[in-house]
């Protein structure tokens, strides 16, 4: 393993950030590396036989549960839904972990559980297996959940991560919304314009851009770390640079204004029910319109576009044409967002 | 939804006895009901045209997270390969999901790193996902796991789970070594003939018994709630009864004496090593015979069988021949124990 910065676990190591990326390449990749774990992609891919598996899991410990759009089982269900979806898969069959503090209401264990249902039944997916645990009061908070997810892999989405000059960036809507509701909720921010959490599933959404599967170069879910922690992400792996136009970036106005009361840029703030799609240039205006006929996609729109220059970095352009690196979020912004 | 009978989290929900079945009977299983999930095995059986794959998930809140014999990441790793493999699968991936505390020390965390590699190594299976969150100080106790797993069905088990009079009850070895390891540490007492956890992976030992799979009705790691909750499981499934000889029940001087110290009986205490199978009278000694070669099934033996009378119950029949009903665990005997 390798030698980390600290010696002690620290909020950033969570935040999807940049420590969070140092835990994983210096801690748990030098231990576990395998050629299905290796691409560190939201999930596995496992070839059985004719089919293909995708496999993946994700821990939810929002803060608070319940808030304005969902609350912690829709975002569990939400979550690992995308993460299949975005690897190019159907999603099919979730497991559900539950870590329950003693003493929370039976009343709101309730409402989670409507919740994760609805959410399974609006997305077509089935929880097929399940654990729960309770733990002695004051030795957690509340209730932390775990999905994993399986789906199968759809052929047609070729997903090979290797970008073009003038692939275009594209986003199903508005950016930030989910982390500044809970960040809004926490520092009890009294809202004139109530905002609320985009968590939904996206499998549809994802589902109905099939016939463009090739020309679709990567998918990915800007949630813990935001737009500019994922576009990072995707620069670094692709040895591409991404430049995005700051005028194009769809953010409520409600969003913005408390970002910047709250000091905190909505670039970096989690979204959990949205998805970035680079595609090639002739059929982004496409994939732009018919992601505009559903619901969760009205606002679509194209935010930047893949460069030759500046490999591996993200380039904010701001509306009077100066140009500043937009870095991976570092030091954690905000714990417990999802 | 159900009624409860109360209306918040008791520890005992999180047992694996009878409010555990309650939570499951009355919360989850009215809104999650499907064919996939309704067997409520350990894991689910997911058919994919030629190939059919079992899943599975458990959480792991152990404490310590560090005991003779194993510690949490070993016991993690173990648990859900134990699932796959008691429902006839070939354990083959598992996701790695940590919950992990702020201020929690990354030298504690690379032991554990290690420690689920160096099983995984063993058993023969690989983490291909994961995901990491990170929770502030205080609002959890150090770290938390889930890990799910997906394995492919060895078509070669049937278990079907329909038991015959005569049929035979085995175990692999030593009963309550886990939770007597555990419960121990915890009270601090201070042991003259130190006791270990079983905590293992049995899915070596399991597939070696593949050539008598038309003659094992089911296989069942008898983990929370002990062999006798297990037992009760099975004998309530299956509609038959299920009688136990007390004098052929394995259990280590150590175990047997600090349990009753304790004031518990070793039948509900929690193993993590151990495997329960039923098989058809005429090879249960083969079976027996075989398990002895595997260093984890040493002390394999039969220690009960199936009748025709006491349907859905398990009765413990003492060296003096006097009867008693064994229940399933009620209450929490001790919350945190895997």
């Amino acid at each position: 393993m390798g030698k980390m910065q600290y010696d002690r676990i620290l909020l950033s190591h969570g935040s999807g950030g940049k420590l969070s990326h140092e835990l994983i390449e210096k801690i748990f990749l030098p231990v576990f590396r395998n050629p299905l774990l290796e691409p560190l992609d939201d999930g596995a891919l496992i070839k059985f036989e004719s089919t293909s598996l995708v496999m993946t899991t994700d821990s939810y410990v929002v803060d608070p549960i319940f808030f304005p759009g969902g609350d912690i089982g829709k975002l569990a269900v939400s979550g690992t839904i995308n993460d299949l979806a975005v690897m190019g898969a159907l999603p099919k069959y979730l497991s559900l972990g539950l870590i329950i503090e003693e003493g929370f209401f039976l009343r709101d264990l309730k409402k989670i559980v409507e919740s994760i249902h609805q959410t399974c039944e609006r997305a077509g997916v089935q929880i097929v297996t399940g654990d729960t645990k309770v733990v002695p009061k004051g030795m957690m908070d509340k209730i932390f959940i775990n999905t994993s997810g399986v789906g199968v892999l759809q052929e047609g989405f070729k997903l090979t991560g290797r970008l073009n000059s003038g692939d275009k960036i594209i986003i199903n809507g508005a950016i930030g919304d989910h982390g500044t509701t809970i960040l809004a909720l926490r520092e009890g921010l009294n809202l004139n314009t109530p905002i609320s959490s985009d968590c939904a599933p996206l499998n549809g959404l994802i589902q109905s851009l099939l016939p463009y599967g090739e020309h679709i170069r990567i998918m990915r879910d800007p949630t813990r770390g935001g737009v500019a922690t994922t576009l990072n992400e995707i620069a670094k792996a692709c040895h591409k640079g991404l430049i995005i136009n700051q005028e194009t970036l769809p953010i409520r106005k409600e969003v913005q204004s408390l970002c910047e009361i709250l000091g905190i840029d909505p670039l970096y703030m989690a979204n959990e029910g949205k998805v970035i799609i680079i595609a090639s240039n002739e059929v982004a205006k496409e994939i732009v319109s018919e992601m505009g006929k559903h619901p969760l996609g009205e606002k679509a729109c194209i935010i930047g576009e893949v460069v030759e220059e500046f490999s591996g970095k993200v380039v904010l352009e701001t509306e009077y044409g100066s140009r500043r690196i937009l870095d991976m979020l570092t030091g954690e912004q905000l714990p417990r967002i999802c």
